[in-house]
C-alpha cells in the first residue's frame, strides 16, 4: 500500500439494495479515517432506497466515475432488476475491469457473475439462495463453505454480515493485519479472520 | 407483541452520525419484513452525511413524528454538536418520552444521557470513550462490562457493532427468541445473545 494517498473506495448503489451489505463494509473503510475516501455511486446521483425502507444517497453517477482501489458491490433483491438493466451492467463491467480490487457481498456476487467476469473463477454468495445462484451462473466455480473467497482481484463474500469480515480482510491486505484488528476493536466487532468459517452453509444444508 | 400491526421504528439521524450504529440495527429490523415499518427522522427531512462520508436520507422531520414502538438513537462524533442544539434535544426528549422502547448505540447513549432521561438508571456506551462519558454525566449508573444494558424502557448498547446484538434482543423481546435467531441466521450474523459479553471493556482497560 502506497501510504502517500488514501484508498479510493467506490461503493455501488441501486434501488432495493440490502442495507448491511453496503453499510457494514463502509463502516470499516470509514474507520481508516484519512487513509480512505469513499465515493457512493449509482446509475444516477441522488436518493436510492434500500429494500428495507431507509434510503441512502449516491454522490455521483457511475458513468462519471473512474477506476477505484476497491469497488464494493452489495446484494439485495434489487440485483434481480439491475441484472436486466443494460446501461447499469455496462458501467458495472467498466468499473470492475478498471478497479484494482472488486468485492461483492451476498447476491452482489450474483450480479457480478451475470457480467461474465467471474467465469472460471472461484466465488461465493449468500447461503440462503446459494443453489439458485449456482444453477443460474454455472460457469463460476461456486464454493459453498466460505465466509469469503479470493480469486485474483475478485473477492466475493457470503450473506449480509459477511461483507464486514471481507472488508477487514481487504484492509489487512492493503494496510496490515494489525490495522484491521485495530479497526475491528474500535468498532467493537469480533472479526472472523478465517475465510473458511461458515456455520451458515451447514444451517442451509450446503 | 400485538401481531396485528407492524413494529414502528423511528430512527434518528444527525450530521456526522456513525454509519454502522444506525444501519446495523436497521438491517435487523428490516428483516422483520412486513412486521416492521422504519421511519428515518432528523431535525429536517433530507440528506444527512455520516462522519465516514456516505450520506443517508431522512424521510421526515422529528417535529412531525410521534411516538414509536422503538426509537433508535445512534452515536458518532456528531453527538457532540447535537447535545448543544436545543431544538434537536427538545424533540429527542419528546420522542424518547412518548416511545415504548428507546435504544441507543455507542455515544448515542451519551446523547440520551445529556437529556437527563438516564439519570439514576443503569446504562452503557462505547468502550473507547467510556471514562469520558461517565465523567461527563455522573448521574447515570454507567456499567463498564456490558454488550448492552436494559433499565426499564431504556436499552443502551456498547460501541458501533453492539447495536446489532441489541436490536436482535429487542426483536427477541417483542416477537420471540426464535424469530431473532432466524433473522440473525438470515443475515449470516453470529448474534452475541449474552448482554454481559464484552471483551472490548478489557481491551480498553475497563
Amino acid at each position: 500500500m502506497n501510504s502517500s494517498r488514501p484508498l479510493r473506495i467506490g461503493a455501488v448503489l441501486f434501488e432495493n439494495f440490502e442495507i448491511l451489505d453496503f453499510f457494514g463494509p463502509l463502516e470499516m473503510f470509514a474507520l481508516l479515517k484519512e487513509d480512505a475516501v469513499i465515493t457512493v455511486i449509482a446509475e444516477k446521483a441522488g436518493v436510492v432506497q434500500s429494500s428495507g425502507g431507509p434510503s441512502a444517497h449516491a454522490d455521483m453517477a457511475m458513468a462519471a466515475a473512474h477506476s477505484f482501489d476497491v469497488l464494493l458491490i452489495p446484494g439485495g433483491i434489487g440485483t434481480r432488476k439491475e441484472m436486466l438493466n443494460e446501461p447499469f451492467m455496462r458501467e458495472l463491467v467498466r468499473l470492475a475491469e478498471t478497479s484494482a480490487l472488486v468485492m461483492t457481498v451476498c447476491t452482489g456476487s450474483y450480479l457480478l457473475a451475470k457480467t461474465g467476469l467471474l467465469d472460471g473463477r472461484k466465488a461465493t454468495t449468500n447461503k440462503k439462495v446459494f443453489r439458485m445462484v449456482a444453477d443460474a451462473v454455472p460457469a463460476v466455480d461456486w464454493i459453498s463453505h466460505a465466509r469469503w473467497v479470493e480469486d485474483g482481484k475478485y473477492l466475493t463474500s457470503s450473506g449480509i454480515s459477511a461483507g464486514i469480515d471481507l472488508s477487514l480482510a481487504v484492509i489487512g491486505k492493503r494496510f496490515s493485519k494489525e490495522r484491521a484488528l485495530e479497526i475491528a476493536d474500535h468498532a467493537e466487532y469480533e472479526w472472523h479472520q478465517d475465510s473458511s468459517w461458515d456455520p451458515f452453509a451447514d444451517i442451509n444444508g450446503l
